[in-house]
């Protein structure tokens, strides 16, 4: 059985991997928050084993022999292995390709609030944050979310095909998390891209997702790469 | 036969593809580069064709009916389809994981100097710029080059097996454009590293690479994604 390993309290880019692990009906242990008040713990004596190829950060799958690190190469990996995107050349790659769009936005998403180090505490970079932020506000919701909303003008309901991939699953996870963080913001984005709300919608109803998101495994966001801090939020 | 579209002043991200292609002796038209002074306008042309898989950003590999966008992506591409990686399912992973934490780092270090927006002028976010180089200087180089330092420690002179694959051609890349950001900071890092230093060497003396880095086809670094600002290099 797969072996998940994230920090255990935010869904963050654990998220990503979960959703698929969750929504494919694969098997899998979520091996931090298995071990409760140690998990932190748990994943940091874990990280620091003696390992081969050892991963550069959370998350990461254990997978027989192997430790896959990233988020974006774990979803690669399950989405070859269970059949969770096109299992065609073309198709693979795109969805890799969106995936890839999808973790830039991620770690912008996340730097609004952490513009400076990520080892510091935002309370000590709120100036950088607010400028950051209205540029992300500004300029890179719309730029990115534009470009799915094409994608998805083109394409239909979904990202690489007539079913979800991970790819949607991911998008999903990223909207509710923009729509945490920014909800002024999206209110007004969700205006010119109707169809990735909408893709949004149909993840949130997928029959295979229902037990899931209604259950204390789907974790709220809270202090992880999403955050709500009304000041970063804009008019 | 490929082809490759990048901003056709700057290595940045196209370098990384560009490498790949290079060394693996794969026929490829560089097509903004081929355009000379019209370089950028055809770009900005090509990004504007209207297609039912467009590119969020350059680069991008148009392959047959393929518009490959994401620099990992298209390297993941490159590596199948040409043997530029280890082809078992757990090589061609690692390779990928490699890739994308090498493309993590890419990012940083660009954020270095346009710390609160791409689109305004590094004169206008300097005094963020100085916060966000100092704790990528004293934290991050340090953290990302160990880990490859760690990989190399255990797997001998390349990241993912007996021959170099495209993930050792971006770590080159990666340390070249580091070392001519951050000389100084470079410099001390370096005697913590030698593995990561002498792979970085081994791969300026490829054979394969040999035409290739001698000619003026490889771009020096500029203003692009690695910059020198001698003020972010720290003491």
């Amino acid at each position: 059985m797969y072996e998940l390993w994230y920090w255990p309290s935010i869904p963050g880019r654990g998220e990503f991997p979960r959703l698929a692990l969750e929504a494919g009906g694969i098997p899998y242990r979520d091996m931090a928050r298995e071990a409760g008040d140690d998990g932190y713990a748990a994943l940091s004596r874990d990280l620091g084993i003696t390992r081969d190829d050892p991963p550069f950060a959370p998350p990461y799958l254990i997978a027989g022999d192997m430790v896959i690190g990233q988020a974006a190469n774990i979803l690669l990996f399950l989405g070859e292995t269970h059949g969770l995107a096109p299992s065609d050349a073309a198709g693979r790659l795109w969805a890799n390709q969106c995936q890839l769009t999808i973790a830039d936005m991620v770690a912008e998403a996340h730097d609004t609030h952490h513009p400076v180090s990520v080892s510091a505490y935002y309370e000590d970079q709120t100036a950088e944050a607010k400028r950051r932020a209205e540029d992300f506000r500004t300029n890179r919701i719309p730029k990115f979310l534009t470009w799915f909303e094409r994608i998805l003008t083109r394409r239909g309901d979904w990202l690489t095909g007539d079913h979800w991939s991970y790819a949607d699953l991911s998008l999903f996870q990223l909207v509710e998390g923009l729509s945490f963080a920014f909800p002024r913001r999206m209110a007004r984005v969700a205006r010119d891209t109707p169809r990735v709300l909408a893709l949004r919608d149909a993840v949130r109803g997928l029959p295979e997702l229902r037990d899931y998101l209604a259950s204390d495994r789907r974790l709220p966001f809270s202090d992880g790469i999403f955050r709500h801090y009304p000041e970063l939020d804009g008019e």
